[in-house]
Protein backbone atom coordinates (compact mmCIF):
# COMPACT_ATOMS: atom_id res chain seq x y z
CA UNK A 1 0.00 0.00 0.00
CA UNK A 2 1.62 3.16 -0.81
CA UNK A 3 2.06 6.25 1.43
CA UNK A 4 -1.20 8.57 2.30
CA UNK A 5 -0.44 11.64 1.64
CA UNK A 6 -0.66 13.93 4.95
CA UNK A 7 -1.01 17.35 2.52
CA UNK A 8 -4.34 18.53 3.75
CA UNK A 9 -5.31 15.29 5.54
CA UNK A 10 -4.74 16.35 8.86
CA UNK A 11 -8.16 14.80 9.55
CA UNK A 12 -5.48 11.46 10.01
CA UNK A 13 -3.96 13.35 12.22
CA UNK A 14 -4.31 13.39 16.02
CA UNK A 15 -2.74 15.67 19.02
CA UNK A 16 -1.88 13.90 21.95
CA UNK A 17 -2.90 16.69 24.58
CA UNK A 18 0.47 16.32 26.39
CA UNK A 19 1.96 17.88 23.04
CA UNK A 20 0.18 21.29 24.94
CA UNK A 21 1.88 20.76 28.06
CA UNK A 22 -1.51 20.42 30.21
CA UNK A 23 -1.80 24.12 30.60
CA UNK A 24 -5.41 24.66 29.73
CA UNK A 25 -8.99 23.23 30.38
CA UNK A 26 -9.72 20.26 28.33
CA UNK A 27 -12.46 21.92 26.78
CA UNK A 28 -11.02 25.17 25.30
CA UNK A 29 -7.62 22.37 24.35
CA UNK A 30 -10.27 20.46 22.43
CA UNK A 31 -11.95 23.66 21.12
CA UNK A 32 -8.35 24.47 19.51
CA UNK A 33 -7.62 21.35 17.97
CA UNK A 34 -10.94 21.04 16.79
CA UNK A 35 -10.17 24.53 14.71
CA UNK A 36 -7.05 23.84 13.60
CA UNK A 37 -8.31 20.78 11.85
CA UNK A 38 -6.91 18.03 13.16
CA UNK A 39 -9.14 14.92 12.92
CA UNK A 40 -8.61 13.00 16.66
CA UNK A 41 -7.22 13.55 19.66
CA UNK A 42 -5.42 11.41 22.95
CA UNK A 43 -6.81 12.91 26.04
CA UNK A 44 -4.45 11.89 28.99
CA UNK A 45 -6.69 11.17 32.39
CA UNK A 46 -5.55 14.34 33.93
CA UNK A 47 -7.24 15.84 31.64
CA UNK A 48 -10.41 14.31 32.73
CA UNK A 49 -10.43 14.74 36.53
CA UNK A 50 -13.24 16.34 38.12
CA UNK A 51 -14.51 16.44 34.36
CA UNK A 52 -18.03 15.13 33.36
CA UNK A 53 -17.20 12.76 30.79
CA UNK A 54 -20.48 12.55 29.30
CA UNK A 55 -20.45 16.48 28.84
CA UNK A 56 -16.54 15.93 27.03
CA UNK A 57 -18.04 13.04 24.83
CA UNK A 58 -20.64 15.44 23.88
CA UNK A 59 -18.42 18.42 22.76
CA UNK A 60 -16.27 15.50 21.13
CA UNK A 61 -19.09 14.50 18.70
CA UNK A 62 -19.81 17.75 17.98
CA UNK A 63 -16.38 19.15 16.86
CA UNK A 64 -16.40 16.00 15.02
CA UNK A 65 -12.96 14.95 16.92
CA UNK A 66 -12.28 11.15 17.41
CA UNK A 67 -10.73 10.20 20.26
CA UNK A 68 -7.54 7.73 18.49
CA UNK A 69 -6.43 6.56 22.22
CA UNK A 70 -7.32 7.39 25.80
CA UNK A 71 -3.86 7.75 27.84
CA UNK A 72 -2.86 6.10 30.35
CA UNK A 73 -2.38 3.13 32.32
CA UNK A 74 -1.14 3.37 35.99
CA UNK A 75 2.46 1.35 36.56
CA UNK A 76 1.68 -2.44 36.87
CA UNK A 77 4.52 -3.01 38.46
CA UNK A 78 4.84 -2.32 42.00
CA UNK A 79 6.84 -3.48 45.26
CA UNK A 80 4.30 -6.04 46.33
CA UNK A 81 0.79 -7.78 45.69
CA UNK A 82 -1.30 -4.57 47.45
CA UNK A 83 0.20 -2.13 45.10
CA UNK A 84 -0.46 -4.58 41.95
CA UNK A 85 -4.33 -5.25 43.01
CA UNK A 86 -3.94 -0.96 43.57
CA UNK A 87 -2.85 -0.47 40.08
CA UNK A 88 -4.86 -3.40 38.27
CA UNK A 89 -8.19 -1.66 39.90
CA UNK A 90 -7.40 1.89 38.68
CA UNK A 91 -6.66 0.97 35.24
CA UNK A 92 -9.96 -1.14 35.60
CA UNK A 93 -11.45 2.12 36.08
CA UNK A 94 -9.48 3.94 33.28
CA UNK A 95 -10.73 1.42 30.90
CA UNK A 96 -14.28 1.98 31.72
CA UNK A 97 -13.22 5.84 31.14
CA UNK A 98 -12.15 5.15 28.12
CA UNK A 99 -14.55 3.13 26.75
CA UNK A 100 -17.35 6.37 27.56
CA UNK A 101 -15.51 8.47 25.84
CA UNK A 102 -15.45 6.02 22.81
CA UNK A 103 -11.29 5.99 22.87
CA UNK A 104 -10.05 3.64 20.02
CA UNK A 105 -7.34 1.94 22.60
CA UNK A 106 -6.48 2.66 26.14
CA UNK A 107 -2.53 3.24 26.06
CA UNK A 108 -0.65 0.84 28.67
CA UNK A 109 2.63 2.27 29.58
CA UNK A 110 3.42 -0.71 32.21
CA UNK A 111 6.08 0.80 34.58
CA UNK A 112 9.48 0.27 34.84
CA UNK A 113 11.54 -1.93 38.08
CA UNK A 114 10.11 -1.72 41.31
CA UNK A 115 11.76 0.56 43.97
CA UNK A 116 14.54 -1.47 45.83
CA UNK A 117 14.35 -4.28 43.17
CA UNK A 118 16.82 -5.28 40.51
CA UNK A 119 14.33 -8.10 39.13
CA UNK A 120 13.89 -6.91 35.78
CA UNK A 121 12.52 -10.03 35.01
CA UNK A 122 10.35 -10.13 37.40
CA UNK A 123 8.79 -6.85 36.79
CA UNK A 124 8.39 -8.18 33.40
CA UNK A 125 6.72 -11.44 34.66
CA UNK A 126 4.08 -9.01 36.60
CA UNK A 127 3.41 -7.10 33.73
CA UNK A 128 2.55 -9.89 31.79
CA UNK A 129 0.29 -11.14 34.78
CA UNK A 130 -1.36 -7.43 34.88
CA UNK A 131 -1.80 -7.39 31.13
CA UNK A 132 -3.71 -10.65 30.63
CA UNK A 133 -5.98 -9.75 33.25
CA UNK A 134 -6.92 -6.66 32.06
CA UNK A 135 -7.33 -7.68 28.86
CA UNK A 136 -10.65 -9.33 30.07
CA UNK A 137 -11.75 -5.95 31.06
CA UNK A 138 -10.74 -4.05 27.84
CA UNK A 139 -13.00 -7.46 26.09
CA UNK A 140 -15.76 -6.84 27.94
CA UNK A 141 -15.60 -3.03 27.33
CA UNK A 142 -14.83 -3.26 23.84
CA UNK A 143 -11.51 -0.96 24.17
CA UNK A 144 -8.51 -2.58 22.91
CA UNK A 145 -5.15 -2.55 25.21
CA UNK A 146 -2.08 -0.54 22.91
CA UNK A 147 1.09 -1.93 24.94
CA UNK A 148 3.21 1.06 24.29
CA UNK A 149 7.06 0.03 24.20
CA UNK A 150 8.99 2.78 25.61
CA UNK A 151 12.62 3.55 25.28
CA UNK A 152 15.05 1.70 27.10
CA UNK A 153 16.41 4.85 29.20
CA UNK A 154 13.01 3.94 30.38
CA UNK A 155 13.46 1.02 31.78
CA UNK A 156 14.01 1.26 35.32
CA UNK A 157 11.47 4.06 36.04
CA UNK A 158 8.95 4.23 33.75
CA UNK A 159 8.17 0.71 31.46
CA UNK A 160 10.47 -2.23 31.03
CA UNK A 161 8.66 -3.50 28.54
CA UNK A 162 11.79 -1.73 25.83
CA UNK A 163 11.21 -3.18 22.13
CA UNK A 164 8.44 -3.61 19.61
CA UNK A 165 9.88 -7.24 19.31
CA UNK A 166 9.44 -7.38 23.37
CA UNK A 167 5.47 -5.56 22.96
CA UNK A 168 4.86 -8.03 20.52
CA UNK A 169 6.04 -11.48 22.02
CA UNK A 170 4.02 -10.47 24.61
CA UNK A 171 0.62 -9.83 22.48
CA UNK A 172 1.01 -13.62 21.40
CA UNK A 173 1.93 -15.52 24.46
CA UNK A 174 -1.37 -13.85 26.12
CA UNK A 175 -3.53 -13.39 23.26
CA UNK A 176 -2.70 -15.73 20.54
CA UNK A 177 -3.58 -15.68 16.92
CA UNK A 178 -3.27 -12.43 16.10
CA UNK A 179 -4.89 -9.22 17.31
CA UNK A 180 -8.15 -9.26 19.51
CA UNK A 181 -7.83 -6.98 21.72
CA UNK A 182 -4.50 -6.91 22.25
CA UNK A 183 -1.85 -4.54 20.26
CA UNK A 184 1.03 -1.89 19.89
CA UNK A 185 1.27 2.04 19.79
CA UNK A 186 4.28 2.49 18.26
CA UNK A 187 6.35 5.97 18.82
CA UNK A 188 8.92 7.01 17.09
CA UNK A 189 10.85 8.86 19.95
CA UNK A 190 11.03 5.46 21.68
CA UNK A 191 11.63 3.06 18.37
CA UNK A 192 13.57 4.78 16.40
CA UNK A 193 16.75 3.65 17.22
CA UNK A 194 15.62 -0.30 17.19
CA UNK A 195 17.86 -2.18 14.78
CA UNK A 196 15.06 -4.40 14.26
CA UNK A 197 12.52 -1.58 13.83
CA UNK A 198 11.49 -2.60 10.07
CA UNK A 199 11.15 -6.36 10.31
CA UNK A 200 8.72 -5.80 13.58
CA UNK A 201 6.90 -3.30 12.40
CA UNK A 202 6.16 -5.53 9.51
CA UNK A 203 5.37 -8.73 12.61
CA UNK A 204 3.58 -6.13 13.68
CA UNK A 205 0.98 -5.48 10.76
CA UNK A 206 1.06 -9.06 9.57
CA UNK A 207 -0.84 -9.45 13.58
CA UNK A 208 -3.32 -6.61 13.09
CA UNK A 209 -1.25 -5.29 16.21
CA UNK A 210 -0.51 -1.51 15.09
CA UNK A 211 -3.16 0.29 17.05
CA UNK A 212 -1.21 3.88 17.59
CA UNK A 213 1.61 5.86 15.47
CA UNK A 214 3.51 8.82 17.13
CA UNK A 215 5.48 11.26 16.65
CA UNK A 216 7.96 13.40 17.82
CA UNK A 217 11.95 14.14 16.98
CA UNK A 218 14.63 13.13 19.02
CA UNK A 219 16.86 16.13 19.85
CA UNK A 220 20.51 16.87 19.88
CA UNK A 221 21.83 17.22 21.90
CA UNK A 222 19.11 16.03 24.30
CA UNK A 223 18.63 18.12 27.67
CA UNK A 224 16.13 16.32 29.83
CA UNK A 225 15.26 12.88 29.51
CA UNK A 226 11.68 13.30 29.84
CA UNK A 227 10.30 16.36 28.80
CA UNK A 228 12.48 17.25 25.88
CA UNK A 229 11.59 15.90 23.22
CA UNK A 230 11.69 17.79 19.41
CA UNK A 231 9.02 18.94 17.15
CA UNK A 232 9.00 16.38 13.60
CA UNK A 233 11.66 17.78 11.59
CA UNK A 234 14.08 19.27 14.10
CA UNK A 235 16.15 15.98 14.93
CA UNK A 236 17.39 12.77 13.44
CA UNK A 237 14.54 10.68 13.06
CA UNK A 238 13.62 9.47 9.29
CA UNK A 239 9.76 9.58 10.25
CA UNK A 240 8.70 9.80 7.01
CA UNK A 241 10.66 6.14 6.44
CA UNK A 242 8.72 5.07 10.01
CA UNK A 243 5.17 5.97 8.71
CA UNK A 244 6.16 4.14 5.49
CA UNK A 245 6.69 1.09 7.09
CA UNK A 246 3.33 0.74 9.23
CA UNK A 247 1.78 1.88 6.81
CA UNK A 248 3.03 -1.04 4.29
CA UNK A 249 1.99 -3.22 7.09
CA UNK A 250 -1.65 -1.63 7.05
CA UNK A 251 -1.40 0.84 9.49
CA UNK A 252 -4.66 3.10 8.52
CA UNK A 253 -4.98 5.10 11.90
CA UNK A 254 -4.22 8.33 13.16
CA UNK A 255 -0.47 9.95 13.01
CA UNK A 256 -0.42 11.29 16.83
CA UNK A 257 1.77 14.17 17.60
CA UNK A 258 3.18 13.74 21.32
CA UNK A 259 6.05 16.21 22.46
CA UNK A 260 6.91 16.46 25.92
CA UNK A 261 9.08 19.63 26.02
CA UNK A 262 9.28 21.61 29.06
CA UNK A 263 11.58 24.48 28.02
CA UNK A 264 10.64 25.07 24.51
CA UNK A 265 7.24 24.05 23.16
CA UNK A 266 5.21 24.23 26.65
CA UNK A 267 6.41 27.72 26.80
CA UNK A 268 4.40 28.82 23.43
CA UNK A 269 1.05 29.35 22.45
CA UNK A 270 -1.14 26.48 22.39
CA UNK A 271 -2.72 28.18 19.13
CA UNK A 272 0.93 28.39 17.41
CA UNK A 273 2.11 24.86 18.15
CA UNK A 274 -0.55 23.27 16.68
CA UNK A 275 0.27 25.51 13.90
CA UNK A 276 3.90 23.72 13.71
CA UNK A 277 2.10 20.45 14.22
CA UNK A 278 -0.17 20.86 11.35
CA UNK A 279 2.69 21.79 9.36
CA UNK A 280 5.53 19.84 9.95
CA UNK A 281 3.06 16.54 10.05
CA UNK A 282 2.39 17.67 6.63
CA UNK A 283 6.21 18.39 5.24
CA UNK A 284 8.20 15.77 7.17
CA UNK A 285 5.85 12.81 8.39
CA UNK B 1 31.07 -22.85 34.92
CA UNK B 2 30.10 -21.50 37.91
CA UNK B 3 30.74 -17.86 38.75
CA UNK B 4 34.52 -16.75 39.89
CA UNK B 5 34.81 -15.43 43.34
CA UNK B 6 35.65 -11.80 43.30
CA UNK B 7 36.23 -11.71 47.37
CA UNK B 8 39.83 -10.95 47.70
CA UNK B 9 40.28 -10.87 43.70
CA UNK B 10 41.02 -7.41 43.05
CA UNK B 11 43.86 -9.54 40.54
CA UNK B 12 40.55 -10.36 38.19
CA UNK B 13 39.51 -6.29 37.94
CA UNK B 14 40.05 -3.68 36.46
CA UNK B 15 39.69 -0.02 36.42
CA UNK B 16 38.95 1.99 33.46
CA UNK B 17 40.51 5.64 33.75
CA UNK B 18 37.24 7.16 33.67
CA UNK B 19 36.00 6.49 36.82
CA UNK B 20 38.60 8.41 38.55
CA UNK B 21 38.26 11.58 36.11
CA UNK B 22 40.45 12.20 34.58
CA UNK B 23 42.07 14.54 37.05
CA UNK B 24 45.43 13.16 37.43
CA UNK B 25 48.63 12.41 35.40
CA UNK B 26 48.81 8.74 34.00
CA UNK B 27 51.69 7.82 36.00
CA UNK B 28 50.02 8.84 39.67
CA UNK B 29 46.74 7.21 37.92
CA UNK B 30 48.26 3.74 37.36
CA UNK B 31 50.15 3.79 40.68
CA UNK B 32 47.08 4.20 42.77
CA UNK B 33 45.14 1.65 40.98
CA UNK B 34 48.14 -0.50 41.40
CA UNK B 35 48.66 0.30 45.27
CA UNK B 36 44.35 -0.90 45.72
CA UNK B 37 45.04 -4.24 44.30
CA UNK B 38 43.49 -4.26 41.00
CA UNK B 39 45.06 -6.26 38.28
CA UNK B 40 44.57 -4.17 35.46
CA UNK B 41 43.59 -0.75 34.23
CA UNK B 42 41.78 0.44 30.85
CA UNK B 43 43.23 3.36 30.10
CA UNK B 44 41.92 6.39 27.50
CA UNK B 45 44.23 7.83 24.95
CA UNK B 46 43.68 11.14 26.54
CA UNK B 47 45.54 10.23 29.41
CA UNK B 48 48.47 8.78 26.93
CA UNK B 49 48.59 12.70 25.35
CA UNK B 50 52.13 13.76 25.57
CA UNK B 51 53.06 10.55 27.00
CA UNK B 52 56.09 8.97 26.05
CA UNK B 53 54.83 5.16 25.64
CA UNK B 54 57.23 3.05 26.19
CA UNK B 55 57.63 4.89 29.88
CA UNK B 56 53.95 4.14 30.32
CA UNK B 57 54.65 0.52 29.46
CA UNK B 58 57.26 0.07 31.45
CA UNK B 59 55.86 1.38 34.47
CA UNK B 60 52.88 -0.70 33.84
CA UNK B 61 55.36 -4.03 33.89
CA UNK B 62 56.88 -2.87 36.88
CA UNK B 63 53.60 -2.41 38.79
CA UNK B 64 51.87 -5.79 37.34
CA UNK B 65 49.05 -4.25 36.09
CA UNK B 66 47.62 -5.44 33.16
CA UNK B 67 46.11 -3.22 30.39
CA UNK B 68 43.20 -5.34 29.42
CA UNK B 69 41.82 -3.12 27.02
CA UNK B 70 42.28 0.72 25.26
CA UNK B 71 40.34 3.36 25.02
CA UNK B 72 38.84 4.17 22.79
CA UNK B 73 37.80 4.79 18.76
CA UNK B 74 37.36 7.92 17.47
CA UNK B 75 33.92 7.59 15.98
CA UNK B 76 33.47 5.67 12.42
CA UNK B 77 30.28 7.57 11.45
CA UNK B 78 31.05 10.40 9.05
CA UNK B 79 29.16 13.53 7.44
CA UNK B 80 31.61 12.80 4.14
CA UNK B 81 34.05 10.60 3.02
CA UNK B 82 36.70 12.87 3.82
CA UNK B 83 35.46 12.38 7.49
CA UNK B 84 35.49 9.32 7.32
CA UNK B 85 38.90 8.27 5.95
CA UNK B 86 40.11 10.77 8.39
CA UNK B 87 38.90 8.57 11.50
CA UNK B 88 39.85 5.00 9.89
CA UNK B 89 43.60 6.71 9.90
CA UNK B 90 43.20 7.84 13.42
CA UNK B 91 41.81 4.59 14.82
CA UNK B 92 44.60 2.75 12.77
CA UNK B 93 47.18 4.94 14.88
CA UNK B 94 45.20 4.06 18.22
CA UNK B 95 45.56 0.52 17.60
CA UNK B 96 48.96 1.33 16.98
CA UNK B 97 49.55 2.46 20.64
CA UNK B 98 46.94 -0.03 21.72
CA UNK B 99 49.55 -2.62 21.23
CA UNK B 100 52.59 -0.79 21.69
CA UNK B 101 50.79 -0.78 25.43
CA UNK B 102 50.31 -4.43 24.99
CA UNK B 103 46.70 -3.91 25.48
CA UNK B 104 44.45 -7.02 25.02
CA UNK B 105 41.92 -5.45 23.41
CA UNK B 106 40.81 -1.86 21.67
CA UNK B 107 37.63 -0.87 22.27
CA UNK B 108 35.53 0.60 19.26
CA UNK B 109 32.84 3.37 20.58
CA UNK B 110 31.50 4.00 16.82
CA UNK B 111 29.71 6.78 16.78
CA UNK B 112 26.04 7.83 15.80
CA UNK B 113 23.80 9.80 12.88
CA UNK B 114 26.14 12.03 10.88
CA UNK B 115 25.30 15.68 12.17
CA UNK B 116 22.33 17.29 9.55
CA UNK B 117 21.65 13.14 8.57
CA UNK B 118 18.40 11.15 9.65
CA UNK B 119 20.05 7.89 8.26
CA UNK B 120 20.47 5.64 10.86
CA UNK B 121 20.82 2.96 8.33
CA UNK B 122 23.48 4.50 6.58
CA UNK B 123 25.49 5.10 9.45
CA UNK B 124 25.56 1.75 10.28
CA UNK B 125 26.37 0.74 6.80
CA UNK B 126 29.64 2.80 7.17
CA UNK B 127 30.38 1.42 10.56
CA UNK B 128 30.34 -1.78 8.82
CA UNK B 129 32.75 -0.85 6.42
CA UNK B 130 34.85 1.01 8.62
CA UNK B 131 35.06 -2.06 11.31
CA UNK B 132 36.32 -4.20 8.13
CA UNK B 133 38.91 -1.83 6.83
CA UNK B 134 40.34 -1.53 10.59
CA UNK B 135 39.86 -5.05 11.19
CA UNK B 136 43.41 -6.05 9.12
CA UNK B 137 44.77 -3.23 11.16
CA UNK B 138 43.84 -4.91 13.98
CA UNK B 139 45.70 -8.16 13.09
CA UNK B 140 48.63 -6.94 12.03
CA UNK B 141 49.25 -5.20 15.16
CA UNK B 142 47.85 -8.12 17.31
CA UNK B 143 45.38 -6.33 18.78
CA UNK B 144 41.86 -7.55 19.01
CA UNK B 145 39.02 -4.96 18.25
CA UNK B 146 35.88 -5.29 21.08
CA UNK B 147 33.06 -3.14 19.03
CA UNK B 148 30.93 -1.66 22.45
CA UNK B 149 26.83 -1.38 22.08
CA UNK B 150 25.34 1.57 23.78
CA UNK B 151 22.63 2.20 25.10
CA UNK B 152 20.41 3.30 22.56
CA UNK B 153 19.78 6.70 24.39
CA UNK B 154 23.27 7.39 22.18
CA UNK B 155 22.07 6.11 18.94
CA UNK B 156 21.89 9.85 17.41
CA UNK B 157 25.19 11.11 19.00
CA UNK B 158 27.81 8.15 20.24
CA UNK B 159 27.00 4.63 18.70
CA UNK B 160 24.39 3.54 16.63
CA UNK B 161 25.26 -0.04 17.70
CA UNK B 162 22.95 -0.22 20.39
CA UNK B 163 22.37 -3.59 21.20
CA UNK B 164 24.49 -6.86 21.79
CA UNK B 165 23.15 -8.43 19.14
CA UNK B 166 23.32 -6.15 16.44
CA UNK B 167 27.14 -5.88 17.61
CA UNK B 168 27.48 -9.58 17.43
CA UNK B 169 25.69 -9.69 14.01
CA UNK B 170 28.47 -7.28 12.30
CA UNK B 171 31.40 -10.04 14.45
CA UNK B 172 29.75 -12.12 12.10
CA UNK B 173 29.26 -10.41 8.66
CA UNK B 174 32.82 -9.26 8.67
CA UNK B 175 34.47 -12.13 10.48
CA UNK B 176 32.10 -15.59 9.74
CA UNK B 177 33.03 -18.47 11.73
CA UNK B 178 33.88 -17.43 15.54
CA UNK B 179 36.63 -14.69 17.25
CA UNK B 180 39.82 -14.15 15.14
CA UNK B 181 40.49 -10.44 15.49
CA UNK B 182 36.33 -9.14 16.53
CA UNK B 183 34.60 -9.46 19.73
CA UNK B 184 32.32 -7.15 21.71
CA UNK B 185 32.73 -5.01 25.16
CA UNK B 186 29.63 -5.95 27.48
CA UNK B 187 29.04 -3.24 29.47
CA UNK B 188 26.22 -3.67 31.84
CA UNK B 189 25.12 -0.07 32.05
CA UNK B 190 24.48 0.00 28.19
CA UNK B 191 22.71 -3.51 27.92
CA UNK B 192 21.01 -4.35 31.35
CA UNK B 193 17.36 -3.39 30.04
CA UNK B 194 17.47 -5.52 26.82
CA UNK B 195 15.19 -8.37 26.78
CA UNK B 196 17.79 -10.25 24.68
CA UNK B 197 20.63 -9.93 26.83
CA UNK B 198 21.00 -13.42 28.53
CA UNK B 199 20.46 -15.13 25.10
CA UNK B 200 22.91 -13.17 23.23
CA UNK B 201 25.38 -13.28 26.00
CA UNK B 202 25.25 -16.95 25.28
CA UNK B 203 25.96 -16.36 21.91
CA UNK B 204 28.99 -14.40 22.53
CA UNK B 205 30.29 -16.76 24.45
CA UNK B 206 29.54 -19.68 22.21
CA UNK B 207 31.80 -17.48 19.08
CA UNK B 208 34.26 -16.82 22.25
CA UNK B 209 33.57 -12.71 20.92
CA UNK B 210 33.38 -11.48 24.68
CA UNK B 211 36.40 -9.52 24.90
CA UNK B 212 34.93 -7.13 28.17
CA UNK B 213 32.66 -6.88 31.05
CA UNK B 214 32.04 -3.42 32.03
CA UNK B 215 30.33 -2.66 35.75
CA UNK B 216 28.95 0.35 37.04
CA UNK B 217 25.04 0.63 37.81
CA UNK B 218 21.81 2.52 36.75
CA UNK B 219 20.70 5.44 38.81
CA UNK B 220 16.99 6.38 39.52
CA UNK B 221 16.78 8.90 39.06
CA UNK B 222 19.12 9.54 36.21
CA UNK B 223 20.39 13.34 36.16
CA UNK B 224 22.65 13.80 33.46
CA UNK B 225 22.17 11.01 30.32
CA UNK B 226 26.52 10.97 30.36
CA UNK B 227 27.93 11.88 33.00
CA UNK B 228 25.72 10.18 36.08
CA UNK B 229 26.57 6.79 36.47
CA UNK B 230 26.20 5.44 39.65
CA UNK B 231 28.51 3.07 41.49
CA UNK B 232 27.82 -1.15 41.56
CA UNK B 233 25.31 -1.14 44.44
CA UNK B 234 23.34 2.20 44.17
CA UNK B 235 21.21 1.10 41.40
CA UNK B 236 19.02 -0.89 39.68
CA UNK B 237 21.17 -3.21 37.70
CA UNK B 238 21.64 -7.16 38.59
CA UNK B 239 25.30 -7.38 38.14
CA UNK B 240 25.71 -10.34 39.80
CA UNK B 241 23.13 -12.23 37.26
CA UNK B 242 24.53 -10.01 34.31
CA UNK B 243 28.50 -11.66 35.57
CA UNK B 244 26.82 -14.82 35.95
CA UNK B 245 25.79 -15.23 32.34
CA UNK B 246 29.58 -14.15 31.13
CA UNK B 247 31.22 -16.24 32.93
CA UNK B 248 28.92 -19.25 32.19
CA UNK B 249 29.31 -18.28 28.56
CA UNK B 250 32.74 -18.74 29.37
CA UNK B 251 34.27 -15.09 29.84
CA UNK B 252 37.21 -15.44 32.08
CA UNK B 253 38.71 -11.48 31.57
CA UNK B 254 38.81 -8.68 33.78
CA UNK B 255 35.69 -7.17 35.31
CA UNK B 256 36.27 -3.27 34.62
CA UNK B 257 34.76 -0.57 36.26
CA UNK B 258 33.99 2.13 34.05
CA UNK B 259 31.99 5.11 35.77
CA UNK B 260 31.10 8.76 34.12
CA UNK B 261 29.97 10.44 37.04
CA UNK B 262 30.95 14.64 37.24
CA UNK B 263 29.19 15.69 40.13
CA UNK B 264 29.78 12.21 42.78
CA UNK B 265 32.49 10.38 42.30
CA UNK B 266 34.29 12.78 40.08
CA UNK B 267 34.31 15.18 43.32
CA UNK B 268 35.63 12.49 45.46
CA UNK B 269 39.75 11.97 46.49
CA UNK B 270 40.64 9.37 43.91
CA UNK B 271 41.90 6.63 46.51
CA UNK B 272 38.66 6.71 48.23
CA UNK B 273 36.62 5.96 44.77
CA UNK B 274 39.34 3.11 44.52
CA UNK B 275 38.44 1.99 47.95
CA UNK B 276 34.68 1.58 47.17
CA UNK B 277 35.15 -0.07 43.75
CA UNK B 278 36.88 -2.20 45.33
CA UNK B 279 34.69 -3.20 48.16
CA UNK B 280 31.52 -3.10 45.92
CA UNK B 281 32.99 -5.64 43.56
CA UNK B 282 33.29 -8.21 45.71
CA UNK B 283 30.32 -7.36 47.37
CA UNK B 284 27.48 -6.92 44.96
CA UNK B 285 29.45 -7.93 41.44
Amino acid sequence: MPLRPLVNRLDLCSINTATLGHRLPIQKTLDLIARAGFGAVAPWRRDMEGQDLNAVRRQLCDSGLKVNAYCRSTYLTARDSKGFKAALLDNCAAIAEASELQAECFVMVVGGVPEGSRDIAGARAQVAEGISMLRDQARSYGVPLALEPLHPMYAADRSCLSTLEQALDLCEQIEPGGFQSLGVAIDAYHCWWDPRLRQQIQRAGRQRRILGLHVSDWLVPTRDMLLDRGMMGDGVIDLRGIRRSAEAAGYRGHVEVEIFSRDHWWTCDEAQVLDTCAQRLQDVC
